[in-house]
């Protein structure tokens, strides 16, 4: 127990610590928690002795949706009668085929029946469901039932996976991405304190991802690190790495002996030939964990169901295999998700549910093209697209809060500031296809009008 | 990155580390992994360079359960006809109440329409269930729908509490206690090494409950720690505390500076009135945490659903609100129960279900009382049992783990040892009061028959 928070402050700081100072450096500048202000914080209040974890008192700012969603909701507060439309967030709008939903609801009736009742699952997902994860997904890849563990989804996993790392070990991420690997890095103490000149965070490697290099980092000029945070179809750029690069990608793990975490949440909405997983990557299960994850293909985001894939051929460097000790914390921390989702997870790979989700992405593809004409007919330069429900919008020289608040203002649509998901994000904004398709062609007629 | 797995042996370990003992020290020694032993670990199989968690190493065996769960399945290989009864694991059997599963099909169902389509929740949950658990167990105690965070199960919010507390803390547990306290602790590296003289991990303080001391801990000689887990009604020993017990223990929190997590799993088996939550004694809400369930009320042990309560007031030594925290850890690493089991909280909430969950309650308590006469008639010291579904049978000289094999071996009856709970559970066994009402008679009889 150690009052650090006190004594590390951001370098930036160019007084020496003080008692005022020390209690300011461990608040978040703005606070994203729901709770109303304290009454009498300058009256004495009682407080334990139990130091506040340096680690949380890093984070800069509000896990960046949530701060989103305030920033609307403050929106909506000064325009009450405004229609917002939301591209923001990531968030599914479409309806779950029946398919899909009669299993959940056939599961929950059968809760009532002595036959159908059901009590604590594997801790690892139901085996049937295992399977067909394992089938549908890696069938020609060598990845077996075992290897998979289902989840109660792939944000979840991530946080799981950290604690499985364990607080000594570097990252490296691409930059910008998904804000979860950083924030959660953060929190296990593996980093440094923010770095407020260059905006990141000590001791993660940024790995720039940009249009001059086709949105994959230079790996030559990458440093060793022990993980390596990798998602593609990428969140945010929508960039989706090729075989070549992925080969480039497994063969610079193994030299470095580096694990690489390979997010595959947006892997139904590639459309061309790049692979859709890791483990189309000859000898990737010697150095990649995969996550995945229902929410955006058959609009799971609140029914919550993943799972990440931790092949039996991942071994540590003592030879111990990974595996087993993120056995051990997914039966310590967690339960195994819903058994409701899970039923959910049946019906979405049932062949009717199989279609059913293409018919889901494809829709949410069409929107991604209206968004992308829009966009282009202005005259901006767009990325991703292609094989990922997120447009990535290039606003050169501009800062990406701006031009969220800019649009948000003006046209009264929530997008995602991309330098919320680091600063390679910086003078880029994300518009994700997810909405109603009257919503989408409204904002793209009200997009046109701002910046015509 | 640092390679502590090899440099902390046991302190039983006499020889000085060797490549050779180094790498069985990290292994743990009896896998609970379901994955198939490795064809080759002798030849050079390819290993990353990344370092296996050294906190994770220190874990001594698998996690109770599943451990129990493997013995129980290697019994049925050697007796494949045994018809097995299962009182060991503490899972639910009995069909949830129709009023609860209608309540979540009804959303699944809902799911697949425009109207009642949606995507992510708030992280915290619903609004509507967060405010029905503050009315329904909080209501008298000043808690507000602000303080709930709810959750996929109190398992799971243990394991997040240590996320938000770090690795620089120390824990109080009671022993024998619910083994996620202390597993979540040795993970998160709040310990230190296991010490197999005492069966105590480094570093945790171990508050004896016993029979002598009405497993109410001697909090005169338990020394200041940051962190108190306690469970009331206690798992495993179904010791409900009293007002006066409690109302000694939030003063202890208090005049040391400790914050109190308050495990409340089994408040609603309370017959007598022993307080069903912390937040009834004056003062908690400046000291404690609670967490709550419902599992062993609705049978939602695999639905998934419980939550904590954060209230306002308990800040860090520099003021800093907890709840703060834990909500930036909700946001960061969770995404919020499942829209369906929230769903099955609402209906569990309403006067209909609340009288259902009431009378699944009295269902396990009626089992309770058949298991007591069992073990009373055959001579035995029971405990617990009075405000909980379990009963606590001492066997006094005995081994636990014997014990357990004993009964599993001749009655075909799974228990749960008490030394898996702490070495204050050594001569206890754990009989859980969870199971069909002709599978506890039969159990009694076999029980019966074995110890006449």
């Amino acid at each position: 127990m150690n009052p650090v928070a006190c004594l590390r402050l951001p370098a930036s700081a160019a007084t020496p610590p003080s008692p005022s100072r020390c209690r300011a450096a461990s608040q978040p500048p703005r606070s994203v928690s729901r709770l109303p202000p304290r009454a009498s914080s300058s009256t004495a209040a009682y407080t334990t002795k139990v130091y506040r974890n340096a680690n949380i008192a890093k984070l800069q700012a509000g896990y960046l949706f949530p701060e989103i969603a305030r920033r609307r909701a403050a929106h909506l507060l000064k325009h009450p009668d405004a229609k917002i439309i939301s591209l923001g967030i990531g968030d599914t709008t479409e309806p779950i085929p029946e398919v899909i939903t009669n299993a959940m609801a056939e599961r929950a009736h059968a809760l009532s029946t002595v036959d159908g009742y059901s009590g604590y699952g594997a801790e690892q997902g139901e085996k049937k469901l295992r399977e067909a994860i394992a089938a549908t997904y890696y069938g020609d890849h060598g990845i077996e039932e075992t290897d998979i563990f289902v989840s109660d989804g792939a944000k979840c996993d991530i946080s799981r996976l950290q604690v499985l790392f364990g607080s000594n070990v570097k990252i490296a991420v691409q930059d910008p991405s998904y804000p979860a690997y950083v924030d959660s890095s953060v929190i296990m103490g593996q980093t440094g304190l923010y770095q407020q000149d260059v905006q990141k965070y000590g001791n993660i490697e940024y790995m720039r991802c940009s249009p001059e290099n086709g949105f994959f980092p230079d790996l030559s000029s990458v440093p060793q690190t022990d993980i390596i945070f990798f998602c593609s179809p990428n969140n945010p750029t929508g960039a989706a790495a090729s075989r070549d690069q992925l080969t480039q990608l497994v063969k610079f793990a193994k030299d470095n002996g580096s694990i690489i975490v390979y997010d595959s949440a947006y892997a139904m909405y590639i459309s061309d030939d790049s692979p859709k997983s890791i483990f189309e990557i000859p000898g990737a299960k010697e150095v990649a964990i995969e996550t995945g994850s229902f929410s955006k293909y058959a609009g799971f985001t609140g029914v919550r169901l993943g799972w990440t894939v931790v092949p039996k051929e991942l071994l540590f460097s003592d030879g111990h295999p990974v595996a087993k000790d993120f056995n051990r914390i997914v039966c310590t921390s967690f339960n195994g998700a819903s058994t409701l989702s899970q039923a959910g997870g049946l019906g979405c790979l049932s062949p009717e549910g199989l279609k059913a989700m293409q018919d889901v992405v494809g829709f949410y593809k069409e929107n991604t093209d209206i968004i992308v004409d829009t966009f282009t007919s202005l005259g901006f330069n767009v990325y991703g697209a292609k094989n990922a429900p997120y447009v990535w919008v290039h606003f050169p020289g501009r800062n990406s809060w701006d031009v969220f608040a800019e649009i948000l203002e003006k046209a009264h649509v929530v997008t995602t500031p991309g330098s919320g998901f680091g600063p390679g994000g910086e003078g880029f904004v994300r518009i994700s296809a997810f909405g109603h398709r009257e919503n989408i062609i409204e904002a793209a007629r009200r997009l046109k009008q701002l910046y015509k």
